[in-house]
């Protein structure tokens, strides 16, 4: 075999393995980019946009993120391979049960939602025993929201965590793990609840801690504000209702996460109102060596 | 008049206003940048080092931010013009006390330390009723640390505190404020207290959460950590004895600022424990707004 021939193998290969026409419901900035990435790894396929608003799905197709633009989902329910839901999670279970009836035998749907638990439950009462999702969270975004920052790049580099469960089978899950691959994510496979408790930890902790600082700090304040403070709020820029569905569906893993929070910050004031010097010190050590060892 | 008399009028001015010889006592990421700033503005200013060990030194004369590198203060003392304090906060009042009495009559000193009532009260012990010290808290750093990283433009733009007190000349003050505009940056009088409270909100409280997330998550949670968990987090690299310093110098504010925070994230919790949707919505938007607010 010449490299040639291995080069047309391995494009056979990624073709069979890839979805042919792709739905995307809600093309946002991760729908968007989703879509971007999709049509930069191979522009013969055929994406779908679904969305509320004619003009985020002229935006999006003005973006060339998606080939046909659809106000309602159930248009072209029937003719696709791939459903990714991308919508803020709490309307994925409507999206779910007026699609699902009427996708193909051989459809696979995923989401790009940050809960797990929630959604996986919603996917099962939405599309019974049809083993046919299995949900994922590229951990990747922008405090920016919408088409116009979406961006065939994004998601490059990024983890992409797959919860399968143990309804679903190897082969959709595998099928899945391929796609966010071939975007060149890494994936990481976790369980629901797994998947719940890190991130409200990682990520849903740190957005509550950024809101809250906004709130606590008077406009006054922000007048002696440098990039250190910049920096720690990014997040409490991201999109509210996003944040919100995120906040009510993983309530249990982020009441967890707060309740660790809270207990770590109320021994930094103990040691505070001791001025227990070589506590604070240990602590901020610790604390440098875990940041720095993360960074690396 | 022509320009060229114009031009050369105001450099007379400038060199006039300004210190012909200044010290600065720590030649970390500030001090050093301070050094290379006042040497870019105008070369013909000595710049004497102070520092603990001879290879900080080395490389703050490698870097070209000082002329001169002296273990002890009291051997340049007696020449200088102007006194800038970088080292960790705590160390200020035994070098005020080792140089006070060597100081020319028209010497003055400053710091550029990150709290000020603590500073300000050390300086008058130290230097009794001379009125030659001004407090100064210039709001630029990184999380780097020493000299290696200094820059003639990490504080250009940045915000610089300046903390007169009834006992502060005006004299005094002005000619601190100059040399810092000089330098690129805005200027803002705060009273010590005042400053202490507004930089607990947006600095010291901020850093405290930074390290607090880093210890408070797993290792194992860190594989699924996004940028905006190394964003939130930036702040827990910095320097560890600065901080310790910091943190028990402004202690009465950080609590003050701790219990602040404590009550918002308990009412978060309840928003939360309820399921309270609206609430929550509400909450994210009023930060989203301070946030967008801020950066524009």
């Amino acid at each position: 075999m010449t490299w040639g021939d291995v080069t047309a193998n391995l494009l056979i290969r990624m073709a069979k393995a890839s979805f042919r026409h792709v739905t995307i419901v809600g093309v946002g900035l991760i729908g968007g980019s989703c879509g971007l990435a999709i049509k930069k790894l191979d522009s013969s396929v055929r994406i779908a946009g679904v969305g509320r608003r004619r003009a985020s799905l002229d935006a999006a197709l003005n973006a060339k993120a998606i080939d046909t633009a659809h106000l309602d989902a159930t248009e072209v329910a029937g003719q696709t391979d791939l459903v990714i839901l991308s919508t803020p999670v709490c309307a994925f279970e409507k999206h779910l049960r007026s699609i699902g009836p009427l996708l193909k035998k051989t459809a696979i749907v995923t989401d790009v939602g940050s809960t797990k638990s929630v959604v996986v439950r919603a996917a099962s009462r939405a599309l019974g025993r049809t083993g046919r999702f299995v949900g994922s969270h590229p951990m990747a975004g922008s405090e920016s929201k919408g088409v116009a920052h979406a961006n065939a790049d994004l998601l490059k580099g990024a983890v992409c965590i797959v919860t399968p469960t143990g309804a679903t089978p190897q082969a959709v899950t595998r099928r899945v793990e391929r796609l966010w691959k071939d975007l060149g994510m890494k994936t990481l496979r976790l369980s629901p609840a797994d998947h719940d408790r890190a991130v409200a930890k990682v990520s849903h902790l740190p957005h509550a801690l950024a809101a809250l600082m906004m709130t606590v700090c008077a406009r006054s304040d922000m007048s002696v504000a440098a990039t250190g403070f910049r920096d720690v709020t990014r997040l409490a820029s991201g999109d509210a209702e996003m944040w919100r569905d995120i906040f009510t569906t993983n309530r249990k893993a982020i009441l967890a996460a707060i309740d660790d929070f809270d207990e770590a910050l109320m021994q930094l004031r103990d040691m505070l109102s001791l001025t227990d010097a070589p506590g604070i010190e240990k602590f901020l050590k610790a604390a440098k060596k875990r940041r720095d060892a993360m960074v690396e």
